[in-house]
Parts: structure tokens; C-alpha cells; sequence
């Protein structure tokens, strides 16, 4: 590192801050900054301001937006009687992407985490329920997570939901299509089994 | 990718244009950088401008400088006596690593390569000879990589100077250390073999 001009090294240290980024791919990256053309550092900076500055998160289901309501919650051509509930914008990002649903989300932006501190006042659940009361959903889809804060916050999320008159689901857990049944953890082949349904 | 907002999607493909950084990667690091404090974005702009605007070469070797002379060159306990020319600055660096060498560095910035149309006249080939014509140097190592045009670059540096009443050596190649024997390919046994020295 000392090898380098101090822009140099603010620079590999400031990209080695990015998940994932270790000190090697960040001085890679940083040499390639310094050797590209100005013009294509310079619209990298742009496109990380515009994010910082333009985008924002929809009024209604907490995606990110480009002001204002998403393009989903938007879109009339979408099912408003379903509402899938999620973590974060790359679980519904991920859903989209399988073609499954075309029904609207609710991104809780996180999860229940006693450990970490975030109870239900930290996430968007009392946003989530004002919308349930003021929509006409028929059908709630509880898509978090199947780790431990995920289930966890399923489970809060079907006890506040107990005493509305709705159909409340839960994404299904099993076997990954193409995978072989041997490889399967113990949890997930249990709940596979216990979810059976009847074709 | 057509689920984000249009600001994102242009972050995205900004980072992805990075070298070894695909879409996937791009998107994790763009979702990082939407939901991280505005201060850490801000930071990572700046040194990125920073590197643009406040790092040069430096006038003597090529090599990154924070302004003016570099760090080596301006050096005055290094060794005036020796010059290591190399492709570009990462091999300085992999050399300094190293901590076998003391003397002085040239960048050619560039290899030959006819088929890219990069001639002598395209890397500081010019200023190299100008350079070891003023200055006192005893012995030009020529530590050019091992590849085709690494290697040509290294003949064409020994033709310009052969007229030169200087020590020209070359970087050794051969089995690298802490490997097997079995395992290194022909052409760099062939070379081990035909560069052995006496003990």
C-alpha cells in the first residue's frame, strides 16, 4: 500500500470498504480508476451521487423508487389483491425475476433481531398493517426469510395478523428444483415433508 | 435489472464496467452503496476524483506520483547506480514488496505489441534511452513479464542497448520457490534448465 501516492491508498481503502471488496481486488480496481479515461470516472461518481440524491423509497411499499410511488405499486395491470411481504428490495428484485407474482409487495426493511436491537417498531410493520386495514387485500404472503430472524419475524407477523379476516400464507420451504433429495439439510427435508401437499 | 429505479440500474452498469466485477457483484455493491451512510459515498467520490485531478507521473520514472518527482526517485538513500525497468506500476509495487531491489525504476508504461498496434515509439522506450544517456547507471535489469510480449519487449530493449557500455541482465525465471518440481510447465524448466548458474 505504501507503495502508492496517498490519493492512491485513500482510494483503494475507501473501495475495500464495499462488502465483499477485499485489499488486492480494491487496488486492482483502483489502478483500472487511475488508467481509465476521466469521462468514465467521472459518470461512476455521477451514478453514485444520483443514487444518494434521486432515489428514494416508494410511499406505499418502501422499494426504492425514483421518486414518489414505484413502478409496481403503480402499475395497474398488477393483482392488488395479493401483497407479498419482504425483507428487502432484493428478495422482491428476486421474485420478479422468477415471473411468480404479480401482486404488490411491503419491503419490512429488515427483520426481528433481538440480538442486534431491532424490535418491530424498527421495521416497517405498523406501516404494513395501516396498509392491510386501508387496502383490500385478500390474500397476505409472508415471504421473509427462512433463517432464524426470518422465521421469527414470520411468526410475529402471523400473530398481528391473527384477528384480520384475511388468507394469510407463507411462502413453502422444501427440496430446490434439480436437487437431489440426499443432499437436502435435515430442516428443510422435515419441513418439506410436514408442508406435503396433495397434487 | 429492470426492477430497480433507472439511477440504480446506471450505478450498476457503471460498477460492472469495472474489470472482474459482473453484474451480480455490481448490483450487491450498488445496493450497498444505496442503503450506506451518504458520508461513506461521498467519501468514495472524492477519492476517486482525487486520484483524477492529484495523481500524475512522475517526470523521471513514470511512475504513480503524488505531484513531481516520486517517492523512489526523490529517494536519496536508494541506488542511483541500478535501473529496473519494468511494464507498469503493479510490478514496482510486486517488486518493493519483495524487498530485493533498492535502486531506481523506469515505467515503460506499455509492452510491445504489434497486433495491438503498440510500437517503441507508444511507450517511454525514447525516454528510458535519454535517461540512462544522462545518468550514471551501471547495470539496466530488464524485468519485463515472461509472456509473448513481455519477452519481445525485452529483445527490442536489448537490440537499443547493446551499443551501451552497461551491465544489461534480465529478471531470472525458473521454479518457483516452495513448488514442485513435477508440476512446472516446459517452456519455464526449459528456461530454469538453460539459466542455471554455479553455486
Amino acid at each position: 500500500m505504501n507503495y502508492y501516492p496517498v490519493h492512491v491508498i485513500n482510494l483503494i481503502k475507501n473501495i475495500a470498504r464495499l462488502p465483499g471488496i477485499g485489499e488486492k481486488t480494491a487496488e486492482r480496481l483502483a489502478l483500472h480508476i487511475l488508467s481509465s479515461p476521466r469521462a468514465e470516472a467521472d459518470r461512476l461518481c455521477a451514478s453514485i451521487q444520483d443514487v444518494k440524491n434521486k432515489v428514494s423509497l416508494c410511499s406505499e411499499c418502501f422499494a426504492l423508487s425514483a421518486g414518489g410511488v414505484c413502478k409496481i405499486c403503480s402499475n395497474s395491470s398488477r393483482n392488488t389483491s395479493v401483497l407479498c411481504v419482504v425483507e428487502q428490495q432484493a428478495d422482491l428484485v428476486a421474485i420478479e425475476k422468477s415471473g411468480s407474482f404479480d401482486g404488490l409487495y411491503h419491503i419490512l426493511s429488515g427483520v426481528l433481531s433481538p440480538m442486534d436491537g431491532v424490535g418491530p417498531d424498527d421495521i416497517k410493520i405498523k406501516e404494513l398493517v395501516a396498509r392491510i386495514k386501508k387496502g383490500r387485500f385478500e390474500e397476505i404472503i409472508i415471504a421473509t426469510s427462512t433463517n432464524v430472524e426470518g422465521e421469527a419475524t414470520a411468526s410475529y407477523l402471523f400473530g398481528v395478523f391473527k384477528t384480520f379476516k384475511l388468507k394469510i400464507t407463507r411462502i413453502a420451504s422444501g427440496v430446490p428444483i434439480g436437487g437431489h433429495l440426499k443432499y437436502v439439510d435435515q430442516a428443510t427435508l422435515k419441513r418439506a415433508m410436514d408442508t406435503r401437499h396433495i397434487v
